[in-house]
């Protein structure tokens, strides 16, 4: 089914019918839909059109498609429905660890009570302990939900324990093979499984926990991404301190993690303080601005307040003023690059095991290379101009030292963020820009003093 | 095995094991390492040391360790081979879509060569036939190996032909269902495959082409990606114009694809042209950064162009320089912030069915509100700093136009950008922010020389 069909007159047409009640048209026109395209018409529809939706397909499509939404639709989708049809509609139906997700996006009581309304009890637990782990965590990322035997089964009793355990384990990558006191001991395919004979125990056709890449269920998110990425490992068991499984975390629920983490440190490097989207609200949009706007504005402050300092030069040579946008912006951007750098060999992982002093070394070389032309181009251009080759020199010496300077402060800073265990994406934001202003124009100014 | 191991001291008792030449104690010292952090090692070593590494250690975990590593790193790796090596000691014993890649890092000369040396020549034809398709398309990305039964077969004739086919194909995720023509009829889980009866046909069992999501071989490869993501796939099968099928993206080739593309847009954000890392040469490192500081030099020279028609103004109130810094970077910060959401929004479609109109008079909305929270803050500073009243009220009015201004501008950019088909990440790079310089300056000047 192509998801191209998916057009404004294709939404009206189900508007209309949602609005005229006619359940069957609705269940039509989504009958050939993935669960996941219509998530998606729920960014265009009314809240009352959604649950028109959900009401009118088939109850385990209904499922895929809430599962499918995003935090903030779901949350407000949930607003039309009871707690008891929230827990007995949707959150029974799912994997433990996206029913823990969607619970996540309620409010405390509200979630308290859906708890309370889920009739398999043991579920509920399992509900409840993967909600005591903190969000970013292994734990906080894993499902329950996985496929495990003895080591002492043959293939034939394995695959006995798969027809038993499969119907709630939506993808079975691997099987896990435990002792009696549930510790991992290695991992099978499903592909050696069916290619061995029947009466082969599972103990020795397993890959061994000594080769096997697991994590603690309190390792954060952030190293469990990077462990499957490296090893290519489509899930990855999740063990408490005494080796005991857990529970496993699958690639796409990675994916998922890093896919969001890319868009904050995105809307981080662009002086966004909350996750926003551009469907949000004006105040919301307006709130996640003003505090990098803020910051802003006190760098401006500052700059004026050391400007100010100057104002005889600026008053005897006017044309001081006609570089100050240059020297300014010129220092942003040699900084924000130098700084790109290191912020994405952190990110991956490249800038381990080497020094800080040869990366600065390297840094100010290219700094110095680059200021150079750059330098030389701004001279010739003022020579053409016909400005006074004092003011010429000035300009070009400050935009050397600004580069410079630039380079090595932006290297520095992201470096020092990590140290500290901040974030060094907000290096790259308005706080590099903002501290080079303040510190080119100074360098800039204290030249021209010298030598106009 | 922790990968926590290699430290420092460790990597230096490689580099001694390997310039003394101990086969053995390097073979003893990488046992329990992974490919993968064998890959991590060549970072810090030479390239002599790297090539005794990989003679040392067994010959299929070399191979594994040739194809952990970047791109850079292999090129400079292979030089140390003759292409007959180089066919037969890795080439020949990957997957077609990791041996067509390993064969593109080399010039076209050198890749002719290994092709000509590698003896499978059916394999060499697969390979050469997935050189033809681009780089960044389904066919570029998928690999040639996949498991493919007929319809008719029963459940124990597909394991007969997954056991047949299975050594060349590492992970298998689903099996592939076509008719006499190769033409693509639906797919069969494993899981499905062991809790069946013998008997079934597999026609049966399958999940129907007509609910498969599936990709032509020309598809671009970030639509591959956000199908993939979507509907959580761990593979999709690929065909041609004829529904035949052709090959198999899997998740992991989708996530690799992913992280390049998300470095390049960081990068290009960050004013970087090429793709380059702390670890490259001086030389490159200062040509990707070059371009950008151009333009923002060219930039530079413009605004101040735009200045010397104030110089009378700022001879007259010199004070007038000291809020250009403050100008221009609020009007930079404000645009990308808009430029940002905007971005982020087509990256990841939920900007899709909405208009244009609304979006502005959000953004105008958004701008002005935080316009004129910062225009209060900053006129209350320059009332308290004493400064003249109509110098005050310029800077204000001038500071919510730019911030006004910047939120359309970075709004529309990156739409039009994307309309013409050009990368809107490189809306909220250097660009914006040079433009903002000049155009809120513009404006700053125009308001002083009507108020002061």
């Amino acid at each position: 089914m192509a998801t191209e069909v998916i057009d404004k007159a294709y939404i009206i047409d189900i508007i209309a019918a949602c609005s005229n009640k006619q359940v069957q048209v609705v269940a039509d026109l989504l009958e050939d839909l993935h669960p996941e395209d219509i998530a998606y018409i729920f960014y265009d529809i009314s809240l009352e059109d959604a649950q028109f939706i959900i009401d009118a397909i088939e109850p385990e499509k209904a499922v895929q498609v809430v599962e499918a939404l995003d935090d903030d639709i779901l949350s407000r989708f949930f607003k039309g429905y009871e707690s008891e049809d929230i827990a007995k509609r949707f959150i029974t139906l799912l994997d433990t660890d996206d029913a823990a997700d969607m619970i996540n996006v309620l409010p405390t009581q509200r979630a308290n009570e859906v708890l309370s309304y889920i009739e398999d009890k043991q579920f509920a637990g399992q509900i409840i302990s993967l909600l005591h782990y903190p969000e970013n965590s292994a734990g906080g990322l894993m499902a329950k939900e996985l496929i495990k035997v003895k080591d002492s089964f043959t293939v034939t009793e394995c695959i006995e324990a798969i027809r038993e355990q499969a119907e709630e384990v939506q993808k079975v990558y691997t099987v896990y093979v435990t002792d009696d006191y549930d510790k991992i001991l290695g991992i099978i395919s499903l592909k050696q499984i069916i290619l061995s004979r029947a009466d082969i125990k599972v103990g020795a056709l397993m890959k061994n926990v000594e080769d096997l890449v697991k994590v603690n269920v309190y390792e954060e998110a952030e190293e469990v991404a990077n462990l499957m990425y490296k090893y290519d490992l489509d899930a990855i068991p999740v063990v408490d301190a005494l080796g005991r499984l857990q529970g496993r975390i699958t690639i796409d629920d990675i994916v998922d993690f890093t896919k969001e983490e890319a868009e904050r440190d995105y809307q981080l490097a662009s002086g966004l303080s909350e996750n926003v989207e551009s469907t949000d609200k004006v105040l919301v949009l307006s709130r996640a601005r003003l505090p990098w706007l803020i910051v802003g504005l006190i760098g401006g402050i500052l700059t004026s307040a050391i400007l100010a300092n100057y104002e005889a030069d600026l008053a005897a040579i006017p044309k001081l003023a006609f570089f100050i946008p240059l020297v300014a912006a010129m220092g942003g951007n040699a900084g924000v690059q130098s700084s790109a750098i290191v912020v994405q060999g952190l990110a991956n992982r490249t800038m381990g095991a080497e020094a800080i002093l040869p990366k600065l070394k390297k840094e100010l070389l290219v700094g110095l290379i680059n200021g150079l032309i750059c330098s030389a181009i701004l001279l010739t251009w003022n020579i053409i101009i016909g400005y006074d080759s004092m003011l010429g020199l000035t300009v070009s010496l400050a935009l050397i030292s600004v580069i410079l300077f630039a380079s090595i402060f932006g290297t520095i800073t992201p470096l020092i963020l990590n140290r500290l265990n901040i974030d060094p994406a907000l290096a790259t934001g308005p706080f590099i820009t903002t501290t080079n202003d303040i510190l080119g124009l100074t360098v800039y100014f204290l030249i021209g003093s010298l030598l106009l």
